[in-house]
């Protein structure tokens, strides 16, 4: 039985464990790593009735807790949502195995060879809400490039968690691995969620999953270095070199094809010159059930959308809804996106070249675009397989967070004989 | 004049400015960073009488305060070493710029066209001590990666490094470039470090110069990540397949070229299949002046050297002294290793690639090498131009960091009208 009594002796136990067990996974070879995976895909397929047994305990615990129907929905599990997961994690295995990779090579005058080669990042945190399934996507994704993760989920899915994480433990063992590489906070007290940000030499990093409240405090609180993003308020800047048909078609999408996502775009920004032919540029959004927010510029060829305050410029709606304001040129927009922006995605609207390149350089988010739906911020979408999430820190990963940025690197140096005049 | 009283306020404003120039600094191209430090270096030669002054205000406040000679010397200005100053800001100017540079690009089967490019890191702080010149290396380059830099030189220099910093301004302001691209902290006051460490959302990366107690002092305070390595605990593992006599040369380099670099090896492993051979081994460092510290196994074959504690194992002594134990070959020297190593730099000698393979593979620290001198470890000698500082954390940068390792990326999306399916 664990002792949650002394909570930063746990937390030093578990991450002193966690670091032990990477010396065995940085041994370990991508097909030791894959068959891992596909064990716990099959330990998960062999565990319906528990896994539909625990999990009904949380839905029935956060029914009679009240949970939303929609929180509820996020917990429930079902066949296909298991066999969803297991997939997830075939998935993983498909994708190259990052560790050894060399990211570059180069000899020195004096004949020293320098490579510069993927390694694992080591011990990573990763703090999550009410899905489930993070218990396997992100110790999955964490665990193909090598590290140990300390998986810390929300509370309403504890049960659940906990059997989701016994098929992964079970796949490790399975192939000789340490079942420390994936641990689980078999407790619901906040206080350890203090413990893991406190643990400055005990992770690596730290992922927060979850809301802006979660963010928001593992950000404030974490003495380790954090991937995340905070708010995702996207801009669109519709240039006056524009294609307005593009322009509407891409708002339309950028918006209402999942409004919820962080890559939704939040913000239209038209430059003055084009200000007549915003009904033209938003009519698409707004037939798609959208409702605008706009400007006293912008109002004047929209007579009856609703008219923004200064509080929706740094709003992030996370539903159909869209400010719209206009800017005066390219220099406006750049302002106003570096005064209101998250610094997560950005995008121009414009069939002049050198006006995008120049947005392109200019603009200091994660991710800039030129004529394309900001929808695309999404490791999916980039390449890269799964992703954890997407970071606006500078430091590291910045972007989609996939396997390549949850690896670090290390210098081998190859020499015959070479001594420092 | 400053307002020290209110120390956070201060820090926010240093913080601030120091973010506002950061937009001017993306926009600059090379050409304009590169005419700053030149006017910087002009200016330093411009300026010898009143940088001699002003450190001759420094040298007779230490020499009053008792310091010690070799402080002194570290303090001391004269004409050389501010020529030296000079040229090493037009080293800096010779550097490629990293900015701009495509890391990655790659197309998406919709026909997104996808870039990685760098672009700079943002505000960075530097934590120095009494060598003044680091106001002008650190700071130079900083800002040939296009970042602000907000510095904070050790109270011994502060005079020299107020003379210094004056040139470094008339540098930018010689080009048009904003002042607040590198800010001096104009205080002794220590409490500024702790405001520092503590402005999460000011800086995006500290980097420490000096000795122990500092670095640590910032690895145990900071809140925003840090650059540095805290020890440099080096090995060389003489392996059983070790050419003898090249194992003789490079231990007499690795620890007697500069004892007190971090660099410098301070244990050697000798394997237990070659201990009868620990005189040839240790020969040429002892002829060198080296002291040895042997455990029981080597003394058997130098009984005269002195015995080491097990405290011998984890010190760094930046000095001619070199500790010395008998393992049980690959597996014991990387378990002393992964026991009592700081992760800075290690070594392997042998004849064997498959054995030095293994050693580069399984050896965790941020620079491993095979027959060569630990002393490389160094920016210089590894093609990157000057460095900071060589870091040992894992995120972002690792080993010597260079003008590359002081910058971040971002993503640049290129389409012709894509939305998301």
């Amino acid at each position: 039985m664990t002792d949650f009594d002394d909570i930063p002796a746990l937390m030093h136990n578990m991450g002193a464990r966690a670091r032990a067990a990477t010396s065995q996974l940085a041994k370990a070879g991508t097909t030791q790593k894959n068959a891992a995976l596909n064990a716990a895909a099959a330990a998960l397929r062999a565990s319906v009735p528990e896994l539909l047994e625990a999990n009904a305990k949380d839905v029935t615990f956060g029914e009679e807790k009240g949970l939303s129907a929609a929180m509820i929905d996020r917990l429930v599990l079902d066949e296909s949502r298991i066999e969803a997961i297991a997939q997830g994690l075939e998935a993983i295995v498909a994708l190259p195995d990052p560790v050894g990779d060399v990211l570059a090579n180069w000899q020195r005058p004096n004949g020293l060879d320098i490579s510069r080669v993927r390694v694992p990042l080591g011990v990573i945190g990763v703090i999550y809400e009410s899905r489930p399934n993070v218990t396997v996507d992100a110790g999955s994704l964490c665990l193909k490039a090598g590290n140990a993760v300390i998986l810390r989920g929300g509370s309403d899915a504890l049960n659940t968690s906990k059997a989701l994480h016994a098929c992964m433990q079970a796949g490790l063992d399975h192939v000789g691995l340490p079942v420390d590489a994936v641990q689980l906070i078999d407790s619901p007290d906040r206080a350890l969620v203090g413990a893991m940000l406190g643990h400055a030499t005990g992770f690596d990093v730290i992922v927060p999953r979850g809301g802006k409240s979660l963010v928001e405090r593992v950000q404030n609180e974490s003495r380790v270095p954090v991937f995340a993003h905070l708010e995702g308020i996207c801009h669109i800047y519709v240039d006056g070199g524009a294609d307005v048909q593009m322009a509407a078609k891409i708002i339309a999408n950028a918006k209402m094809r999942r409004p919820g996502v962080c890559g939704a775009v939040e913000t239209v920004l038209i430059d003055k010159a084009l200000a007549a032919k915003a009904a033209d540029i938003l009519g698409s959004v707004e037939a798609a059930g959208c409702t605008l927010k706009v400007d006293p510029i912008i109002a004047a060829t929209l007579p009856d959308a609703e008219r923004a305050s200064d509080e929706d410029w740094s709003t992030e709606y996370l539903a159909p809804i869209l400010s719209v304001a206009a800017v005066d040129g390219l220099d406006g927009a750049l302002d106003h996106i570096e005064r209101y922006g998250s610094g997560h995605t950005e995008s121009i609207i414009t069939e002049s070249a050198d006006t995008a390149n120049a947005f392109l350089k200019r603009c200091d988010s994660a991710i800039v675009m030129h004529n394309a739906s900001t929808q695309f911020a999404d490791g999916g979408e980039f390449g890269m397989g799964a992703e954890i999430g997407i970071a606006t820190g500078r430091m590291h990963a910045r972007g989609p967070v996939g396997l390549e940025q949850l690896t670090s690197f290390q210098y081998q140096v190859r020499g015959t004989g070479q001594t420092r005049p």
